[in-house]
């Protein structure tokens, strides 16, 4: 029986600065039926509080400890090892880990670090792998649009390092089997009493059911038509996040 | 039967910049019963002009058009093809390329461009082979030592392209097939009609193999005792250049 959602942000609750219509209501009405919620997104260029903030404006009220970011999975990461992270990430999320010790760097982050991708530091990330340091990568993705122009993610430069110091990245963030694991942890729920909501066939459908948990695309979004028939894993799908939550609430049981 | 030697040049005919007990005699040998010979190196720091005076200075003389680099073999794979390319390549040796137009360009090398390795630059490169532009790679090695640092070389950016693109490089440079494929095209001599003398077990000696050569690897240079039983593929072994030419000559007629 399904006991939690994890609820994709853009494409599932908002389009740009739209919100889905019934999005607001939906959430409220899963959270009024006791379902657990967590908020799980791949941006690696929001702090938490502006994440929280924008949701916010949008009308969803959600608390601090729902949200889930591939920046906060990897902060969690490494606080629980007592490693001393060498960042290479984007500014706006800096701060994020600026409770960590980071001298004398034992790991490295690689998220989307736009001109911090320089030789020398690329050479400090690749020496500090090379010494055995583990690798930490914000989602894996390869590009991205910015005003027309195709510019490189993190996933290309994690491909490097990793190649260079011959080692595999731990990838936070969706479609990471060990960031929705670490998302279930902090539920006290087995994978199979979760449903994952979104609009991404791969990263989020096909991640979650690799972790174990159940998979719902949405039709809004990215959603492309036929994109449900991209995987042969068994799944939901529903025209959006009001007709997913009604799913998933026929198929609650509080025991 | 043999007609030609390929001869890699570190640690087979020198060693820093010692010479080889009697491998000025050797090559003089081999050039005196018509051999043909081609020089073999994936050094991406020297031009052709000064590998040619290095070699001088040691004693080998030798012409410009028996020299085959990585970044020749590149060249000649641009000017074949009418490409203009995008060089994130070292600085001493962009001369090489000076004479292909580099305006507009729709074809990307990568060397070991150092301080280049830049995200404005990775970025260029990669909207290029978005588009469509081939990638070529002068060797692929992961890293090199410089001062008792450990530096990435053009390996890891070559990968972080081939996945940002998804595209796969074309690699000039042993141990790359189609290197050797290109060096033997300079001679009019079937593969099997060439012999590759190089120190290093994987990209001399396998790597010629694979492309249908013959292999000798000789116990100078980075040899380590073993490397001769590291591939499974039939090849020779000499204890230097000096024993590995009479081998060659025992097998060669000038038919």
């Amino acid at each position: 029986m399904l006991k939690a959602l994890f609820i994709d942000l853009s494409g599932v609750l908002y389009v740009g600065n739209k919100v889905i219509p019934g999005a607001v209501a939906a959430v409220a009405k899963a959270r009024a039926k006791q379902l657990q919620l967590r908020f799980v997104t791949n941006t690696s260029r929001r702090t938490r509080t502006q994440i929280l903030m924008d949701l916010k404006n949008l009308g969803f009220e959600l608390a601090e400890e729902e949200l889930f970011t591939a920046p906060i999975a990897a902060h969690a990461w490494l606080q629980e090892k007592q490693l001393r992270p060498y960042c290479l990430i984007h500014q706006n999320i800096k701060s994020e880990f600026s409770d960590l010790i980071q001298t004398n760097p034992n790991a490295v982050i690689i998220g989307d670090a736009e001109q911090d991708f320089c030789y020398d530091k690329l050479n400090r990330a690749f020496q500090l792998c090379q010494q055995g340091a583990p690798l930490l990568g914000i989602g894996c993705n390869r590009f991205f649009k910015l005003d027309e122009q195709l510019l490189l993610d993190a996933g290309p430069f994690i491909k490097a390092i990793e190649f260079a110091a011959s080692t595999q990245a731990i990838i936070l963030g969706k479609p990471s089997r060990d960031f929705f694991l670490q998302a279930l942890a902090s539920t006290n729920l087995q994978a199979d009493q979760v449903l994952m909501i979104g609009d991404d066939i791969y990263g989020d459908v096909e991640g979650a059911i690799n972790a174990g948990l159940h998979g719902c695309l949405v039709r809004t979004g990215k959603y492309q038509q036929g994109d449900e028939n991209k995987i042969s894993l068994p799944h939901q799908s529903a025209d959006s996040i009001v007709e997913a939550v009604d799913y998933a609430l026929l198929n609650y049981r509080n025991s």
